[in-house]
């Protein structure tokens, strides 16, 4: 652990106070104060909302919580960097991210957590209690089941369903990446890419890029290149990367693929990049080192080593993005959170970054507000708007 | 409809604006200001109390919500006395529902809808995501699929399940009842009880009632007595309490069973209680008349033929007693709500009545506080509390 990180990463006796008893709780909208209230609130006077409901469910967006609440959904099994560390260690993760909808864009989010490793049962409860909320996050789903889950979930229900390990980073990513090319006066379509990280958010991100016009990225795992006919440690999620990205099939370790490269993305707790590794790169590389809660190689070093722009986790953090696409989505009554919402967060978050910075303050309430209204109006003019 | 009903009954020009949003919302206990604070409640921060967690997992009732809240869960098919009108229609009810627990006892409740009308689905969905609660109450879940539902969560869950409509309604006619035999004088295994409706609602009262003492208990339903033998619009659930009330197997109309009955309780939406049948029952007879929202007779109908207590659903409501239940077995860490929690609320709601009421205050927080006390001394003295 480097001095850097000893100095400024929370100890365990700052955090414990904060989380004793939880960090979320419900909370009653309304006066009960008399019986009055008790008849108005409950039974009998709430037979004639729900009568109102039963005629016009439209309604619920307007007499029910519903449509302001958001489901955090997990299954405990890939949490932060920890794995599978089941479901109830899970949940100060959960309480903690619905603290940031609640805290950064006045969502109601509810921390669910779901004791399965089955995607048919996972994907059958999720579904089920999807009527209580107006979309749902999934969190720290392990890949390749989180793919199943999440397309599933997308295809069976008229809310949005967003898996943010996946599409949060790639968001995020792609806002860093739009500035950092501005900035070294790059085009996508020019640059060449290596990550590690061939999970969940590493084919997400990759996938992202591609869209937006990058063409060359090589994904790297634990094994190094993850390439098309590689035999060892493969999945069909995988298999199916590798058919998608590294378009030279590119072989060996991490550090064979970063040479040449103009851009490093690390979104994996493992692997290793060191000065050296920078060093091979393509001149001014780009070093996105995201792993947390230690990165890849800490940003100051990458500058030593050459990099024009070097970011870690705690700067480029999924935070920036996911409280605006659920509250834009949320205004706009959407049943999806789709490519064009996802580029629209990208551009919105790119364009709000301070000069001379890759991303703009997480803490900036304004910065989310803007971001939902970009997702929101996507979410308009590519038909998945419901209000 | 009578004139006391118009004159007192809320009206919706009244009720809907303490709706509109929704009654409930979920809010973070902890302050989110700086990028410091979010490094504590999220990453890295929050990785340590959830390492902390899968080493000691009875930790989640210090560092995560979970032992204080509740999950209030339907799937619409029995909401109050307007039968199925599906999950969305039903929302009003649960966040009202939560709304009690929430402002009487302090218990952070979360409404969850199950799009389903089957009881393995059901009882699956609700059992995944039953790790996020200290306890699970269930409501407006129609019979017979309720029995099956609720003996199943309890079988598989070391978390309390109660479904509020059989066990709740039962807490709350036995306080009322223990009241009224001793100001008449009568012993529970002397007297004789007339009841309407023999649903969810009607069999639990029926089966609290045999527990407690009281030895004559004839159910209704709208054919008249449910009786052994019986053809019509019979099913297993009513075939069993055929079995275990009506000692004498009495048949015919509901007006029938009532004659020289010393109790009539009601608690079906259906019915229809006149005068003249209160004239029939034995001498001083006791009337609970808790069919909501309009009674099967109003208390000053019954009274005006005979009754020495007369009580309808306004002051005989489940909300006496569900929200000291809970805040009891949250308090015990209880494993389940047994019989003798059920019982203990009763003796505590019962003895906390002013002279010459049979139930006490349900707007005195006190009295929860009370029933809250009494049912975690049960749960600790019957072997079902953790904590």
């Amino acid at each position: 652990m480097s001095r850097e990180n000893r100095e400024t990463d929370p100890q365990l006796e700052d955090v414990l106070p904060l989380h004793v008893g939880g960090k979320t709780r419900m909370v009653s909208r309304v006066r009960l104060k008399t019986v009055a209230d008790l008849r108005r609130i409950y039974t009998p006077g709430v037979a004639l909302v729900s009568k109102m409901i039963e005629a016009e469910p439209e309604q619920i967006y307007r007499y029910t919580s519903i449509g302001g609440t958001v489901a955090v959904i997990t299954n405990g099994t890939a949490v932060l960097g920890l794995g599978d560390v089941g479901v109830h260690a899970a949940m100060p993760v959960m309480e903690g991210k619905a603290v940031i909808l609640m805290e950064m864009v006045d969502i109601s989010a509810v921390p669910l957590l779901l004791d399965t490793h089955e995607v048919d049962a996972f994907v059958e409860a999720a579904a089920l209690v999807a009527p209580t909320f107006g979309a749902i996050l999934l969190e720290d789903v392990a890949a390749p089941m989180c793919f199943e889950v999440e397309a599933r979930l997308k295809e069976r229900l008229d809310i949005p369903v967003f898996h943010d390990d996946q599409h949060g980073t790639a968001v995020v990513v792609l806002a860093a990446l739009i500035n950092a090319l501005a900035a070294s006066g790059k085009r996508a379509a020019d640059v060449s890419v290596a990550m590690n990280g061939a999970g969940a958010a590493g084919s997400a991100v990759a996938r992202f890029l591609l869209d937006y016009g990058v063409r060359n990225v090589v994904l790297c795992d634990r094994l190094g290149a993850v390439y098309r006919g590689r035999r060892e440690r493969m999945n069909p999620a995988k298999e199916q990367i590798a058919a998608e990205t590294n378009i030279e099939n590119e072989q060996g370790s991490l550090a064979d693929v970063m040479k040449g490269k103009d851009i490093f993305i690390g979104v994996s707790s493992a692997g290793l990049v060191t000065k050296d590794m920078v060093r091979s790169m393509a001149p001014e590389p780009i070093v996105f080192a995201m792993a947390n809660p230690i990165p890849e190689i800490w940003p100051h070093e990458a500058i030593e080593a050459g990099a024009v722009a070097a970011v870690d986790g705690r700067n480029l953090n999924n935070a920036l993005g996911f409280p605006g696409i659920f509250r834009g989505a949320l205004d706009a009554r959407a049943t999806d959170i789709n490519e064009e919402m996802k580029v629209a967060a990208s551009l919105a978050l790119a364009e709000q970054a301070r000069e001379g910075e890759l991303v703009p303050d997480f803490m900036d309430r304004q910065v989310h507000r803007r971001v939902a209204d970009a997702v929101a109006a996507a979410a308009r003019t590519s038909g998945v708007a419901r209000g």
